[in-house]
């Protein structure tokens, strides 16, 4: 449902701009911002990535969480032009923290636009996320691929910031967040680019891809498709098995659906993650099930679990308003 | 992405209760709660019909807007008895208003539960939702079917119970909202229900389907595939041609996926909606971008636009916390 494969991206920042006053959103270079900035010097969060995972980033931008989100076209890293054009209009004096999640065209272009940033005297602190225990290596990533632990990153390290914590303690906030992060996919469908107008891969109805990545990229291996208990279950083994979560830890759990996936069958899942947790004597805190971080038309569904200490969990409950995420205002 | 099709429903329950404390939620019969009720003689709203629809109309249980859902089997009416299930765990004196879709079973069912509950001496009032312009009749309705207008009745009248207003007054403000909006929905896929586990009918890649109901009934017709612009001029046209608006009116405006269309897409549609109405000299007050009124898996848009008079303004601004949508407090 698109007009022409090259306005995807322009045409969707306009209705997002006329949907929501809230943000400044500028067309050329693509940046969303706040439309009522902070005052004083808060460190500034400025993430972006490939288009077509929203409401991630763009529709985090907002009160407690992101200043500023690049969006490159649809699965392509945002230029550096582009997140200088970010840095610039947010930078407040308190530096800037990029939350950048693993791809090796999205590191690269925030590696430059740091260099170039502290060329012009504003301080620049990086928190690289890979949750993705799927694969050590993938299509476009040196190490694990990041997912669903940027929303938790954006969200945890954007309350402190709010609060005034200074660059190197947001940065530090943000590394441990995905640090105590990890993510699992299972894909049912490809998802289908706006230039190629069909499906990226060949997944045929009755199998799944245990593993995915959030642009289609391949995982551990296909299978055939069975109950979402077992599906779950397949998940919460790499995660659990990655992590160093103990009986009476508590979590913070994501259940987000990919793109095409109903929300009925979210909660269904949701269920069976929540009975996996609480089987290990794993508390949950929060939660939050539905379509965060998407891949276009996919249909499947990823699980994050962050094991969140009392830091974590207070910044977490604190007030966000984003058009994605909002809650206490 | 389900464990068995009779268990869609129970084990999506499961997952809703685990994740929302703030809903009580019964199984068996399936209605959903506030786990916090209001006190005193508040108007209680309860809605209820097929699931499939989610967020529709549990996602809408809460503060502002509905005290209980009925969610019946997928795509299928809610039973008599749970519905009366919801009336008894609801009634606080005040009388009930019932916000039903126009579905033939729908309507039967909650009428019956009218009567019961008038021999209990509940009062009850009801508000029939036929807001979708594409048809007349259709394959499961007498006259116009409902679909998006339900979101902004529980909406605004639920506000207006908030407020204390009696029965009349809360199912007179429904009827008004009702009367002032319009929808009308284009679908790109069919939908696959958990029972039948296939497309529910057969759409060509390149075709899609112009008025489409919200359980892939027929629409107008079937055409080509074509730029989203143009789909939206089809549906403004429906829309407008039907309304009685006028240049200077003001209006709310839902753009709504239908369970599969990624978020990008529907902003470049809002971008088109908003156009056509500046161009008639119409307002857009407030906007929900988004999966409210869905149908599985389907692929496709709905657009509902609501005449709104300050009255309305005042009421869908007010407070809301239910689990889909969330603003004011």
């Amino acid at each position: 449902m698109i007009n022409a494969a090259e306005m995807v991206v322009p045409d969707a920042l306009d209705g997002l701009a006329l949907a929501h006053r809230e943000l400044r959103v500028l067309i050329e270079p693509a940046v969303i911002l706040r439309a009522d900035p902070p005052r004083g010097r808060k460190v500034a969060l400025v993430s972006g990535g490939g288009s077509g995972h929203e409401p991630l980033h763009g529709g985090f931008v907002g009160y407690g969480m992101l200043d500023a989100a690049c969006p490159g076209e649809v699965f392509t890293s945002p230029a550096t032009g582009q997140i200088m054009a970010a840095v610039r209009a947010v930078s407040m004096g308190g530096g800037v923290l990029f939350v950048v999640k693993n791809y090796t065209g999205d590191v690269l272009n925030f590696e430059m636009a740091a260099e170039l940033a502290a060329e012009e005297g504003i301080g620049v602190a990086t928190v690289v996320v890979d949750d993705d225990v799927a694969v050590e290596d993938s299509t476009w990533t040196a190490g694990r691929r990041g997912t669903g632990a940027a929303l938790f990153v954006e969200k945890i390290a954007g309350a402190l910031a709010e609060r005034g914590a200074p660059l190197w303690a947001v940065a530090e906030m943000g590394r441990r967040v995905n640090a105590a992060s990890r993510s699992f996919a299972i894909a049912l469908t490809a998802c289908a680019t706006p230039a190629a107008g069909r499906p990226g891969f060949d997944l045929p109805d009755d199998e799944i891809e245990i593993g995915v990545g959030i642009h289609g990229e391949p995982g551990q291996r296909r299978d055939k498709i069975r109950p979402v208990n077992e599906l779950v279950d397949i998940a919460m083994q790499e995660i659990l098995g990655d992590h160093d979560l103990a009986p009476g830890d508590e979590t913070i759990v994501m259940v987000n659906g990919m793109g095409a996936t109903p929300l009925i069958e979210l909660y269904i899942a949701y269920a069976a993650v929540a009975r996996a947790l609480a089987a290990k004597g794993l508390g949950i805190r929060a939660n939050l099930v539905g379509n965060y971080v998407t891949s276009l038309d996919m249909a499947g569904v990823s699980i994050s679990i962050c094991k969140a200490d009392a830091d974590m969990l207070t910044l977490w409950g604190s007030p966000v308003r984003t058009p994605a995420l909002r809650w206490g205002c």
